[in-house]
């Protein structure tokens, strides 16, 4: 196990109802003015909006609203936010949403104490170093944004879509009421589900030997979605499911089980590029493009997918020929992920073969900030990236 | 699941010699006059007090020192810290050593703020409200305590061994070096790997319904210590499997896998009195008291020790009798605990069965406070208790 550090402050406000208790939350860490930032209707249309906006106003606590986030968050309205707050002299961003909402609130909260474009941070030209407090309230499950130090911005300009990271953007508190993912429809509901699956096998490939609790506790994470997920795409109204999963959710990224081992986040890179181009959910892009990265990537290391095979989708060891147990895990991982609803390849999600070298190009090499390979479990080349998509056709 | 708080807010230092980065950390949770409170010899014999010493130096940090902490702790010296830190006003405690060690650190810190005995807190007559920060330098695996919010401490006066808890007494900063560890005797070890195990049961054995991604939690850390716990045993000096059940203790008990639903501690209860009797290790004890409190408990609830039989242990289920498969996965635990060393019955344990009215009393009814039962998955009376003593014999 590598040395690490690990430090998740957050506050976590989990089960029903948790939402009214945004005022005195905000005042517990500090809030004097809100910006309460959203996206779109559904936190309008089911009166979410109106709870948090009464449980501000019954902690006297005055706040402004900047609404209109969309999936795949651009720095748009980034600009427009951190703007905002300078001018209404904010110091608390209540995100209100999912992943998007969430990552939007921290790129805002960074942007506003810097002197400097904040897309800066994204382009690795600068570092974090400060950032006004943000509190969330989770209405998705997937992102695990809600308990991590990450936001990923798309660049409106050549669609650049690129991560930052930073304790300080932890977020200071985290409502987490299962009960408002509900409304969420089934196939986003797989689509959460799946990018949870995502962020656990990115921590899973690794090349750092010994680390059999963090192993342990990855299976776990993935095992117990297997269970639960299908509960809730069947029935939406699940509480109990969905809670399973919201926790999961957070569990899987606040880094507690990815600790002092290195990591891959290959398909994270791979996908970027297809919802930065495509605009497709984040989680759909991502059940396409696992199958194949690990397919091509199995070589690298056999013995592991072969005891993710064993462990998490109960497929047989072949003492004889462990790759065909590897290989067995990843087709139960793709089964499963159809199963709950997901595309299975590039016309599903809408994707165009014709764009295949230029996704690959951008994937390796962004704007030319890139280093022209990818991957922390095994470098990828363009043409690697390349032979990855072909095998999402 | 349950509505809960979770709430973390800990900075580990994990890996090879961190404890030379204690004066940087306690200047960074703002500690000007620390309290270097520690065991015995062994902190000494192999120099990390000189090493501790050497950092807070090296940042300027003044600091006093309190040594002698023994195991099962003694509120005698807790008195005698309380007034050590009110006299040289000190702001900061760093507790460099074990379980026992940190929680009596704990318990000096929301006794220096409190103008009442400190041992208010431990017979549940007042809420700790404030406590000094605390830092550690763990150098056992096995009590969680470097990640909890409790503390445990043993009256003189009758020998009461009694919890607090409170968020205030989460340790700012714990550092963790297994290395540090590797001094330890195997057979500590191995109560420390036994002590884990148990606060990893105590969570599992619950009557909330729907908890499969903490159940799955569970699992996975106990797993790690059945693969990891044998390594460390026979070869002390294994760092990765020092590491390994390392990080499992603390996620063991910083209640992430354990949120949200009801848990047990009948064991540790029923221990507590053996090592406040007979000064036994904690571990040691938890080893004897484990198995006869499952055999005891079995029958309310032969499904969920089915489950853990199962998929802990790797017991064939018994669909026609389920019973055997539970009763399978608790003589597996018992052999476990054997094979790495730990004692199987009082006579091992130096304990003696004409105490047990005793121990069963004070168990449930301590110095009258108690509420003549004990127990959260099924409650249990004096007599219960005493059964149970019985099948330790």
């Amino acid at each position: 196990m590598e040395n690490f550090n690990f430090y998740s402050p957050t506050f976590f406000a989990f089960g029903k109802e948790r939402e009214n208790e945004c005022g005195e939350l905000v005042t517990r860490f500090g809030g004097r003015k809100v910006l309460i930032h959203y996206g779109g209707g559904s936190v309008i249309r089911t009166g979410l909006l109106d709870r948090v906006r009464a449980s501000l106003e019954k902690a006297s606590i005055p706040y402004i609203e900047l609404g209109g986030v969309k999936p795949n968050p651009r720095s748009g309205l980034v600009y427009e936010g951190i703007e905002l707050c300078k001018k209404e002299a904010v110091d608390f961003i209540l995100a209100v949403g999912g992943g998007s909402v969430i990552d939007s609130a921290k790129a805002i909260a960074a942007g506003t104490l810097y002197d400097g474009d904040f897309w800066d941070f994204y382009e690795g030209k600068a570092a974090i170093t400060k950032a006004l407090p943000v509190g969330t309230v989770l209405t998705i499950s997937a992102a695990g944004s809600e308990g991590s130090p990450d936001s990923v911005i798309t660049k409106e300009e050549g669609m650049l879509k690129r991560g930052a990271g930073s304790d300080f953007l932890r977020p200071k508190f985290s409502v987490l009421n299962p009960a408002l993912t509900q409304t969420l429809p089934a196939y986003q509901t797989a689509c959460g589900i799946t990018d949870i699956i995502a962020h656990l096998y990115e921590r899973y490939l690794t090349n750092t030997k010994d680390v059999e609790v963090t192993d342990r506790m990855i299976e776990a994470l993935i095992l117990a979605m297997i269970t639960e997920g299908p509960k809730v795409v069947s029935n939406p109204d699940d509480y109990e499911a969905r809670a399973n999963i919201m926790w999961a959710g957070m569990m899987a990224h606040n880094n507690s089980c990815g600790v002092g081992r290195s990591q891959d986040w290959t398909s994270h890179g791979i996908e970027h590029e297809l919802s930065a181009l495509y605009d497709c959910a984040h989680g759909a892009g991502l059940a396409v493009t696992m199958p194949a990265v690990f397919t091509y990537n199995m070589k690298h290391d056999v013995m592991r997918f072969a005891q993710i095979a064993v462990r998490v989708w109960g497929c047989q060891m072949d003492f004889a020929n462990p790759c065909n147990t590897a290989k067995a895990g990843i087709e139960a991982l793709r089964s499963f992920l159809i199963s709950i609803g997901m595309p299975k390849n590039f016309k599903e999600l809408g994707a165009d073969e014709a764009d295949i070298e230029r996704l690959a190009h951008t994937c390796c090499y962004g704007d030319g900030s890139g280093s022209g390979t990818i991957g922390g479990f095994t470098p990828l080349s363009q043409s690697d990236v390349e032979a990855i998509y072909r095998l999402m056709l």
